[in-house]
């Protein structure tokens, strides 16, 4: 007997054709003794369609509302999954989030869950029943309704997952895994049968897009495994769990992401004085502007002068230019320099630590593809590295062959 | 400082700039220190797509997902339309049928309202916000989300007022109010300022469409005055109440109604043994067949042979000739006419009781019109005729002319 949470996103119940497939699947999946927990997102563009109502009565933003409007996008999904199972004959329940326990605190729209009671789900599963529950959604103590935002069926399944002890959670998706690399980028890029929770997080925020960070994250909070796998095909995804079973092991790296949504800022001649870093980036944290690899590099010693580069996503340059401009005056910067034709490519792998092979191998794949690095940034389990954008898909295929021989 | 429940119907909200207008019409209305709960239905054909969604997985009926299925309707027009009202810089807040404490039985589909908690609606009241409640929806003490059938939305607005002891419901509707006659048969129906539930629940069960009698039923139980009145005008329309107020005494007769879903079956040579209309009408009742008028007479004493005349709806005419075609043999009849082309017209009353005279003045005006009598069915505040169906409406305007002269 196992006991799976399987989740599937809005455009594999985009219509009652994919929503009668996706109940067959699960039967065809399930063993007989087995306990399924289904968790759904709303059906194709319904949530956009609702928006658009929204977007028709006002320009503003409620949140309490817009959680009320959306929430009926899973709940639609639900009940009629519920209905697919009995039509084919297997009892099923649909819950809201309300109704499966999942609570969450009053940040509407962002709603993060802060906790689930898992009796009613458990007593419709030892009826042996198929539960079927709303993903994005939960409830306040209060009995607000809320959503969670980004990546929010996908936590309400790995929260679920974990709240009801199960093996693991399954995560239905349009790829058949994750890849050691963007398949449309590096044609030999491998599916991996495992990663690490962190090997995943550090893909996603170097710019893997298959998994939202936070589901991972909750994953590994606890300890839940988390399959990811294809809607389409009935193969095995790749696990993502703490640790490798052993036959995982033979690559140090685990992936070679990109990410060209990526502006260089360089301010050039600042006078080295104590607080000036924490006085330009405090001012761009101000604005919300997350600001990634950062390079601080002394020009001239004796004259007190440093350069300061560093990253930001696209989208902020104009702000950033705004914000740099006024304290231009105030900090006596000589200069502002912005490149937004760069790219950023990433090694991924836990393996690396105290591994110095692995930076050589990465720097050398690119000095032999004659690819100049602007800037390096390391962590415990990632190396990136800055390149003109018109590079990145020549220096994603030379590391990616480098550390995955043919 | 009033206390009033509005009940907006699916048309008054079928599109945003609708919802739009019913926030508008709403507020405009409103005195600074009114206390205002507005009930709404579904937005136009919304219900009728999220059932053709059912009917695309399953060509069977369950009625719990259902119910999950439909209450998201309601729920859509709820978060809209407290859009609406903040947009116009109104507070508002919409709640479920959940959070607004009504309670209902377990029969899914056309659940009963067992209870409304007002607790949380008061809050938000005595807060100064409009709430907005989802109409045609409530929740089991178990926590599962039920839809209330036929007339649904109405019974949630009389049922909240209630409940909230509220000044009286106002129903916005189509028609600008109760009248005397269908107006689209008799030109010069009056529209009535007040009628009282019986009047208006005997109307309603003799063909008249405005309001189910559900939320009548519910109106008197509870004594709240309900208020049928246009969306489309500022005018009162009206009353409907347990007595008149004094100047709306002047007609004895409140409305004359028609039905034209109406069958007529005679059951003829029936022998005349104790039991045999039981073993009729129980068949019949076990079919869920309503009869309506019945009339039994004596076609010759001596050789104790009856005729029974009854009236049925025409959809349950096929069902009830399979059952009476069963019977015949079994009761020995003599034939069975069923005659489709037949309808029902009716005069309604409170002051009718002990005033023989409408009686006669009924009879009278179909007599000049030369309309032949088929059948006569009283109650205590109704005289009925069944007649021949290409009369009925020289039939209606004949009696109402008699009733309300110009």
């Amino acid at each position: 007997m196992a006991l799976i949470v399987k989740k599937f996103g809005g455009s594999s119940v985009a219509t009652p054709e994919k929503i009668m497939a996706v109940a067959k699947r699960v039967l065809q999946e399930k063993n007989v003794d087995d306990k399924v927990v289904v968790v759904v997102s709303a059906m194709g563009d319904t949530t956009d369609d609702l928006i658009s109502l929204a977007e028709a009565i006002t320009d503003q933003t409620y949140g309490r509302e817009m959680d009320m409007l959306l929430a009926t996008g899973e709940q639609v999904s639900i009940a009629l999954l519920a209905m697919a199972f009995a039509k084919l004959g297997h009892p099923a329940v649909s819950m809201t989030g309300f109704q499966a326990g999942i609570t969450t605190n009053e940040t509407f729209n962002k709603a993060k869950i802060t906790g689930i009671n898992p009796d009613k789900v458990w007593k419709e599963l030892n009826a042996g029943k198929i539960v079927i529950v709303a993903g994005f959604q939960g409830i306040t103590n209060d009995g607000e309704i809320t959503t969670l935002g980004r990546g929010g069926s996908d936590t309400t399944g790995v929260a679920l997952a974990a709240g009801l002890k199960a093996d693991h959670c399954e995560i239905y998706t349009d790829v058949d895994g994750i890849y050691s690399s963007d398949p449309r980028v590096v044609p030999t890029a491998r599916k991996m049968k495992e990663i690490t929770y962190n090997e995943m997080l550090e893909m996603a925020r170097l710019g893997a897009g298959v998994m939202h960070p936070r589901s991972v994250e909750l994953g590994k909070h606890y300890g839940m495994p988390i399959h990811v796998r294809s809607t389409f095909t009935h193969e095995s995804g790749t696990f993502i769990r703490e640790e490798y079973t052993m036959e995982e092991k033979e690559f140090v790296i685990r992936g070679v992401t990109h990410d060209t949504n990526v502006a260089k800022i360089a301010v050039l001649g600042v006078p080295d004085r104590p607080g000036i870093a924490y006085k330009i980036f405090s001012a761009l944290a101000a604005a919300n502007i997350d600001v990634d690899m950062i390079v601080q590099s002394v020009r001239a010693v004796d004259k007190h002068i440093i350069d300061m580069v560093f990253t930001i996503a696209q989208g902020d340059v104009p702000q950033a230019k705004t914000i740099l401009e006024k304290l231009s005056a105030e900090m006596e910067f000589s200069g502002v320099i912005i490149d937004e034709k760069v790219a950023k490519v990433s090694v991924v792998g836990a393996g690396m630590l105290g591994n110095p092979g692995i930076a050589a191998a990465t720097f050398g794949a690119l000095a032999d593809a004659a690819i100049n690095i602007e800037v390096i940034s390391t962590s415990e389990i990632s190396i990136s590295c800055l390149i003109q954008a018109d590079k990145v898909k020549e220096a994603v295929n030379a590391i990616h062959a480098r550390f995955f021989p043919a």
